[in-house]
């Protein structure tokens, strides 16, 4: 946030600078990866919604191609006629689409001519920036384009995973995660006051629209836990019934929990001895101190209401938040590990970073939200439905990308991401 | 609401009277609906989320024979004994069920054996209440067992409606409709200061757990439309493509109009000519000033773009029917019409009564919402996903059934409750 | 067989009555399978491949009305407009058809009605009979609707009793099943030499156009079981882990099975103590010299395969069939038992009624076959595919409507009919 | 054919050397077929029945290791743990096995990897060989694992045609097919005498378990088609309706067009002008004298009741190709175009290859069949329910792969095989 943040104050041809420099140095963080994957490890599509790496390489670059290249370079041509259609996500405004679930059968073009076609359509912005006088439009939509790529860095460490998690060998395709913190950071819980907040991102700086605008809410006297739900103390529950209790469940997380026969939370596996799971490094041993990761809000709400607790709400989460940010010791995407570790010392231990944080808010729309005009606009707002708010990033999120307003959002099934949680009461 | 506020009072004895008087006229009512039906017509099931009238009639005696009868009555002994088994719904604490796409399966009991049942445990009741003394408790879920039969009598003809809609000899199983008011509620918005607010229920009078506690939210003015959307607004957004563009719907919504192939609302036809639309007095032409009902969430929320503008928040429209109250020429299941009418003059015509009106809002749990010890408080809180809120009560809705805080909810796609909408704009 | 066989030798103005005759004794037999049903009974359908009683009746005289009195009566006027649409089965030359799922879900027309049609029907048609002087085309029609009558009068009892199985209460809606003959038959094999056979029926008495023509065919010399596999033996199977065996299996029997969850032949029921299963008299338990029922094709495979044997094809079955007849011993419709019997005396015990035995032949065309013209050729060809053959009839078939020629026909894994198996060996 | 009859005849140690060289032989032409594939080519997996390349390659190393190294090869130790999971398609006494639909998830093993597999295999099968003294026993599951690789030759083929297939730059990777025969095959039909014929194997050259034994059938006399229904005809057929008339087609067939919206044989579209159809080559101009391919047991159906005649059975086929042999001028895998050509003169013209011609066989036991003891016997036994039989082999089909005995055999609906049909009539 702090090199977005450094973009804004310095209008006109100094953002075309700023810009392209981060434009830069997001590439190379994409790059660095597909570091030790071959090509085939970038075909794989283990479900519908999660990509093959290759696909996201390409929709990325495709990204800037439609929305930059395509209505701001003269005379421009494709570098592909048919990656408009290949590389589209969900952009009905841009035409057809390769469909979701098939994305793993794009064989060709090959990985290499993707990072061709990466390479060829940074080039080309790379040029347009360096020939200034952008407006302030296209540069708006640069800087979108690179936060988009960085959602798509996280997106490729957690698909990947779940590609390679349905291959018995349980490939290890990164180093081994840091040696755990000596001590784990203390429970508790830390008490605010509430009242009229404000929540939402205001302000030049770069935020999503779903973010937009800051308006006030009313909150009620809180206490928020000193650090995310642990390892240990998860299985405390699974070990007290927790996974075959109904009375503990959202009566929709119970049937979900059923179809799927979950016992535990995803990659969570043992023989005999005790649970282990699949992280980036292959199988482990489980971490008691590390906070629990991949599990579903069914999950995570059912633990809060097995502890006589809740999850917070959104705005709960962020007036907490608002007084911190995220810190080079915080568990980002850029250590590498891929791996939530235990959470540092702290008042609020763990709230940047480690484990996205599941609350109890609905994604709706923000009083007065407005949509971009045109395709660019399908990005946030028509999502806005069956699905529940993550706050605080993860150890697969880039540490610039994240911010105290930032809302991500899943529905309340999913287990892929790197998804645990922090108990809130009253 | 009236009733239920006069029973609150007066405390002990009196409210054991107050109370055997409503539990006779609540039953009353319900075998009112049977009338022109046929055990046969009572079997039906159509869908595991609707069931068979018998069910429904079996399901409120079973309320009120497990939660006070079994707790409650000296050397209780039940009716039948596998009718607790038969009749739950999905209570899980009180143990196995019907499963629930079974019930049009139960021929026996008969009809009449379970209109004996009924009565029995009427008869039970009322002795129960006639030897006085009990404790307030009992009385609480004696209240609550009121108003949970009139939530069935709603279910009844909602159910009933989309079994018969199954049959192509499309049955009338009611009278015709009300003539059409002469002259159709002027169309606009009314204006609202929002600011700091109070919504949800307090006080001593009855409401269901998930309208409780009531608390403080921040409402930024807004402005709510001056009636529903009428058949033939709703007309108008079908002619301008409205099921045929992706750009104003939700997501969610788009793919669910695509697999369920959705060109109208439910119950909407035509051959060569006009639309239609299958009522309880039969197939009957649409009438352009009448509320469009029977549009999902999808439906609404795609309208409300198309229209540029949006449904309220639930806070929202509280807040505006706060100062209002539902009245004798509302369009209520007391008028026996089951079918919306044209709504009638007034600041906000047709807030109360005629089609539950879609919110933008989740159904979620107010600050601080405490969920009741024991079976009786699977009630509510366990549907809190998934799920969005309708307000204001329908035609198939008691009169006092209803106030300014109740908060109905179904999923974004359910379109076979008499739901409709009413626009908002910031 | 034998009624059958009457009706042929005198044709003219005797056929005329011989069929009016029979006519009037089908339709008295269908009226007997309702006693003791209500109108609720009659509209359960537990699954779309079972349909309701009332549907059953109201088909059967749709049959007549649609091919015999529509082209035959002068000045024909239908019953009711729609019956046309709602009783037709899956003729796709005579139009429109209520879906097959939703045949349970026709509260109206009510039984009563249904049963007036039948009678109106029977009354219009014996005064066409009584007229004389039809052609053979038209008599040919009425003898194929007196035996697609009896068709449907085994199928109310079959699907009747899986509607019922989906009741708690296992309702009894026929008295006790006859006292079990206190010696079963012996076990052991019986030869036969094969040879240039013919199989099929030839001659001018009534059979199903899927039995013609009669054509030779070379049958290697082969055994046949002396009676069908009984319960006690099925058993075994089951005690020797017949259920978790995937190599006893075919490869889609064992998806199925798993699929499924079975563990033992439809109906089969056991708490702590030995097995039960539900029959049309109630819960009753396991005669283990009774014939196994119940049973999938795939069930009836995995077994024979476990006990080293096999099932027999078609034509070994009705070759070694051809000597015998269906006799007043044995286990009919006509008996009113409607679950198996333990077999009786003789070379092949238990050959003719007690249980179908599923045959290792695909239901497909005889060398020759010919499909009728018109909408009544979609009778039995259109089928010839993904089934498999049955042979003998069940103690819900009448007599007179079994042969040696007679081929019955259900996919590999349906159970809810009368189905076993008698083993084969070369 | 010819070089499995080479083998038999000199027994011993030629046959060890006979079988050296045909197994370099088959090795050869399945690398052969991974010429112009990359590593992600070998990834694709489109459905659960089609698996991808390197899945194809590894597997038939698989069964050499399993099924001969493994027992007998002294001191045997596997290439790698895993791959005894990994390979293992559906042999249940073998283990565990990696899902079927997941094969598509295997970037590990790379293919480089999976092809040293198996030419570590296969150079340690030679070793074996070479050494001589292997019995008899071993000797035929050698050439058992030829003829498997051969199969899987001509599914890698028709496999990986479905999976490029929804890539929608329809990549073309083999040359284009040869120029079109300039006179087609004549129309008509050759006719049979028919009688007490013998179909089957017998002997000791080589065949499947499944066309064992040899046995006797009765036909009728019949006539066959002098060459496979064209194209053009195929066309004739969809312009007259054909996919359009539900009287044409067989229930469960009309039913699967309907679900799957089939218009066209598989492969087939157009836009605007005439059809064309995807092949190896990429999309081509539909050739009106080619045989028509790609269609489902269903649509050949439907076809041949179109054009007033039937399928052949197996057995009709089986006697009318005894006479003639598989011979260079055919149509097979060797000439490597991949795609029907039009069939050259002669009184069955492309009898053998071009085209699998459906047949109105069930694919089930011949009498007297018996299954090898141990895992191998699952090769054919357990498949043989819910499937019909093809004849004649393919232009992916290896020539010394079929013979007149050959059975193969694929689910009704089935289409992405090469499969076409020729007509049959009485």
């Amino acid at each position: 946030m702090a090199a977005v943040a450094a973009v804004r104050p310095f209008e006109g041809e100094d953002r075309h600078v700023a810009l392209a420099g981060r434009l830069r140095a997001v590439r190379a963080a994409t790059l660095a990866l597909l570091e030790g994957l071959t090509p085939e490890d970038c075909m794989m599509q283990s479900m519908a919604e999660a990509s093959p790496v290759k696909w996201h390489v390409g929709h990325v670059s495709w990204f800037f191609e439609t929305f930059l290249l395509e209505t701001g370079e003269p005379g421009f041509r494709p570098f592909h006629p048919r990656f408009r259609e290949l590389f589209n996500s969900y952009y009905v405004g841009v035409g057809a689409r390769q469909p979701r679930g098939w994305r793993g059968l794009l064989s060709r073009p090959a990985l290499q001519e993707v990072l061709d076609y990466q390479h060829a359509v940074q080039q080309r912005l790379l040029a347009l920036l360096g020939r200034g006088g952008l407006p302030a439009q296209a540069l708006d939509l640069i800087e979108l384009g690179i936060n988009h790529e960085q959602q798509h860095q996280e997106l490729i460490v957690t698909d990947l995973k779940h590609h390679f998690w349905h291959n018995p060998l349980r490939p290890a395709w990164r180093g081994s995660p840091a040696a755990p913190a000596e001590n784990a950071a203390p429970a508790g819980f830390v008490a605010f006051d509430g009242g009229l907040c404000e929540i939402g991102h205001a302000g030049p700086s770069f935020a999503f629209d779903n973010e937009r605008p800051r308006h006030r809410v009313w909150i009620a006297p809180f206490e928020l836990a000193a650090r995310p739900v642990s390892n240990a103390e998860f299985l405390a529950f699974i070990d007290d019934g927790g996974y075959r209790r109904p009375e503990l469940w959202l009566s929709d997380g119970w049937d979900e929990r059923c179809r799927q026969g979950w016992e535990a939370p995803l990659y969570w596996w043992r023989d005999d001895g005790p649970w282990h799971s699949y992280t980036v490094a292959g199988d482990a041993p489980l971490d008691p101190a590390a906070p629990v990761c991949h599990v579903s809000h069914y999950e995570a709400d059912a633990y809060a209401r097995w502890a006589g607790a809740r999850l917070p709400t959104e705005a709960e989460w962020e007036v907490a938040a608002a007084a911190t940010a995220p810190g080079p010791a915080d568990d980002f995407a850029e250590g590498g590990g891929f791996h939530p570790r235990r959470p540092g010392a702290g008042r609020l231990a763990g709230l940047w970073g480690g484990v996205w944080e599941w609350t109890q808010s609905a994604y709706l729309p923000y009083p007065g939200f407005e949509v971009a005009p045109g395709a660019v606009g399908e990005y946030n707002g028509k999502f806005m439905i069956n699905q529940m708010v993550l706050r605080g990033g993860s150890c697969a999120t880039p540490r610039s990308h994240i911010r105290a307003s930032y809302r991500n959002f899943f529905g309340p099934a999913a287990r892929w991401q790197f998804s645990g949680l922090r108990l809130a009461r009253k």
